[in-house]
């Protein structure tokens, strides 16, 4: 499949505010056929110019202190259709086809797999993969 | 229009992390019916309560440094619908039942009414409202 967007696009008249987080802006990564919500990840400068250079979407990891494009590793990447921006310039909304059975690292479709039911989250949906064949770990 | 959630919920038994980002936590807004994305707020300990406890999203609003419940002097209220958290507690994805014709302060449905193309950002759809009559500023 092959990303909508790739090559070197210039950012600089498409600005984005990365001050209010510490240099990050939250993406919000949207299944662009069934519009589900499937994960949300932050992107610093470089990870916003990565994913436009490549048509991937690629973040930056705050846990590891890294660049991460998702699914370097699991082979579930995430080709970009279309780019929103905020009102505000600080949020983006990415419309995308999501490679793979799940974006979860947990084996779910979506990360967002956990509905809250009379004071509790309740898993509200099967796993779509084993996660510990696609990272080597049952988490 | 009922919220679905209302009244005195225990919070200690669906834990959030507010660690990552100085206390507070992004909830992506989705309209329950169209699932389009309407906008993405941040939330504190407190606004997250006080989501539950009156049914209406409320965020904690990072430019005035305090308690904003969405729509409360619009009329624009998110009445809550659904509400899921990722699989870190980090993050919030809340369906609503959006009151009024838009939930962006210039005017349109949603926040997210630019597009990428062709590297600029484009206005992709038309305002569903006047900001000035509604908020009393030309913004």
């Amino acid at each position: 499949m092959t990303p909508a967007l790739c090559g070197h696009i210039e950012t600089n008249i498409m600005p984005l505010d990365f001050n209010k987080l510490d240099g990050l802006i939250p993406a919000v990564v949207q299944d662009a056929t069934s519009q589900r919500v499937l994960m949300v990840g932050f992107m610093n400068e470089v990870a916003w110019q990565k994913t436009l250079e490549t048509g991937f979407v690629t973040f930056f990891s705050r846990t590891r202190n890294k660049l991460w494009m998702k699914g370097e590793s699991s082979g579930h990447k995430l080709v970009v259709r279309e780019i929103s921006t905020d009102c505000d310039d600080d949020t983006l909304l990415i419309q995308v086809d999501a490679l793979g059975p799940g974006v979860c690292h947990a084996g779910y479709q979506s990360c967002f797999y956990r509905k809250l039911e009379n004071g509790q989250w309740i898993e509200s949906e099967k796993p779509t993969y084993d996660p510990s064949t696609t990272y080597g770990t049952t988490k």
